[in-house]
């Protein structure tokens, strides 16, 4: 079986797919039956070098030129959100299927995407967006469904986990590992997205959707990025058994739903706290599975690739009955449960030790010296009215190994 | 769209299917549009009492009547070899799609059952079949397909991996781990196909099958499993940063195939080296994702039911074009590559560290009192000497965090 491919997009991503696509053709022909040819390639600047070979490919910047062409299927690499949504929509309305990587697009677009897919018998595919090369939109949609979804948490940006790994494998501040992130090409000259959580939330609001069957929007994900973490926290943690990593985390509390990026101390022993440097994991929690994690590659030029091909061969090979879309909106929780928390101070501890001991709250002295306890448990309510009357430095809820 | 199902076979995965199916049903027809009647089951004692309820169901002792019954799919859970193997046949024969998971059957029949389905317009599911609730057939077969796969390797058995965390974490003997694993259910009484690498060996060819779409048969697969382990390899181990795990492994050596289930000494930065209790865990390289891992419930009534259901669904949903079938047979690798080695002798180390310098091998002496050593790098043929020459009391293959 030929399919005929429009690659839009010529980045990292783009060249991985041209790339593997001519190292494992015979394979992919081999095991699945399908030939994929690119016959378009959109790129924005005609005179840019290729880092993958383009012969017999026509390279266009003009996207009308493709919008009407004779293809099976559009690849979407290109980055861009409401322009991008609308040339979708277009490839869409043809019946033509679209698989794209594009995260910050889906977080606002998913849902008026996917109803134009289905008015359309067309279908959206969108592996690459979350977790890079790690399967978990297609095990959500395909191998955990029979399973009631409670929450799903992960380690979704390989840039903030990369700068938390140099902090606590080499002890670097926060400054110098941003700066190594960048020199590697980890992190952009402009890291904010992805330090501020804000890649880590489109990614969480595409997991919760899929796993709870609900729409969500960005500004129902509760944000805190990585700026404010000291060297200190990450020491601290260690003495208690804790690592901190940035997690998604997406929770089902009783048909209302958190969803939050946030530095966590997680247990050593959870699975979650070995996941290092560059790579992401996503953990779930269903209702028959009990937990399970997939870990793997967040990004990189290939190992993206290697999920938009999967979803290219599976466009083709698979002819799944659409799965229902979600009508509902997912609303927010607003009583939280109660977690244990991480707090340090600047200064003594005396006076939030009186302060914790007078509200009942009970608490671990982890460092006097450098000012942190650790609660036991507390609520939500307890914990903002620690806020407002402490001031602690740093916040950080701590994630047994439950 | 109504299904109507036969389930063969009552025991912990079959009630769990049926507890799940009731338990699910609105949430699974809800996502996926599919309601599933279980109309028949096949079960071998009449009188037995169910820990399910199967009130509406036909329930019989007699196959003839579910071999010719008005079914769209059905499920085996009943275990048993060639027979099962030919009543799936039939199923398939009627073009009636069949979901098992039963490795035994499977490690012997595969072959010729997905040639009944392809001829057919059937489809086998196995999921279950290996690594209990973790989805890691379906990912090989539709995650990770545009990969060349170099390696599969994994903890594919829960009551081993429970023997030998009970022996890392509570410095327990083996005899004593073996009972507690009796005494809670997750060993048999006869606990031989679980502690000689049996069991692990059946999915480990189901994986590589997949994984290198070859046929294998179960003699490819070397075998040591776990009865000779002492408690002071496990504490050497410890000593020397690595953990002891029984691996199934499989690698792709130049197009030709090594499979074994073996005791590995995994270093402890390894994600496999996590993976505790009756925990499972499947890791793969591929030319494009590089390493992930798929982490999660080795076994239990609902943890593999989840992963029969989800066959169920995807029966129902996906109308995936046939994968091609293996014609060939991978061939057994027969020059294997250089690995360290940890090796116990009982007595003294001088004999076989003059040996070993002799031969230009070099070593670390990771404990004079238990008189073990782990050798740097050494050829298959030099271990062979070793063992003929010195006679070591334990071999264990050291897997380096590659």
């Amino acid at each position: 079986m030929d399919k005929k491919i429009a690659l839009l997009g010529m980045g990292t991503v783009g060249s991985g797919v041209v790339n593997l696509l001519r190292e494992n053709e015979d394979l992919i022909h081999s095991s699945s039956g399908v030939r994929f040819t690119i016959t378009h390639i959109l790129v924005s600047d005609m005179v840019k070098t290729r880092t993958a070979d383009v012969s017999g490919i026509r390279v266009t910047d003009d996207i009308t030129e493709i919008e009407n062409a004779d293809i099976d299927l559009a690849v979407e690499v290109m980055g861009g959100i409401d322009s991008t949504k609308d040339i979708i929509n277009k490839f869409l309305k043809r019946g033509i299927p679209v698989v794209t990587a594009n995260k910050d697009m889906l977080a606002v677009h998913i849902d008026e995407l996917e109803e134009t897919a289905s008015e359309n018998s067309a279908a959206l595919y969108y592996e690459a967006a979350v977790a890079g090369g790690i399967p978990i939109i297609h095990t959500l949609q395909h191998s955990l469904n029979a399973n009631r979804i409670s929450k799903v948490m992960g380690i979704l940006n390989g840039t903030t986990n990369y700068i938390l790994s140099k902090m606590t494998f080499d002890g670097w501040d926060y400054n110098d590992a941003l700066k190594d992130a960048q020199a590697i090409g980890y992190a952009e000259a402009d890291p904010t997205a992805d330090v501020e959580g804000i890649d880590a939330a489109r990614k969480t609001l595409l997991l919760a959707r899929l796993a709870f069957n609900k729409k969500f929007t960005l500004d129902q994900v509760n944000l805190n990025g990585i700026t404010n973490v000291d060297i200190k926290d990450i020491k601290l943690a260690e003495s208690a058994g804790l690592t901190l990593k940035l997690l998604g985390v997406a929770e089902d509390l009783e048909d209302k739903y958190n969803l939050s990026v946030e530095p966590i101390f997680v247990d050593t022993k959870h699975q979650l706290a070995n996941v290092h440097y560059e790579k992401n994991a996503v953990f779930v929690n269903g209702n028959m599975i009990g937990e399970a994690m997939f870990y793997g590659p967040g990004a990189g030029s290939y190992e993206t690739a290697s999920a938009v091909v999967s979803d290219m061969i599976n466009s083709a090979v698979i002819t799944a009955k659409a799965k229902n879309i979600p009508e509902e909106k997912g609303e927010p929780a607003t009583e939280l449960p109660d977690s244990a928390y991480y707090l340090r101070f600047n200064g003594s501890l005396s006076e939030a030790e009186s302060y914790l001991s007078s509200q009942d709250i009970q608490f671990e002295v982890i460092s006097t010296k450098e000012s942190a306890l650790k609660t036991l448990k507390i609520s939500a309510d307890a914990l903002q009215k620690i806020q407002n009357t402490l001031a602690p430095a740093a916040v950080y809820k701590i994630n047994g190994a439950e």
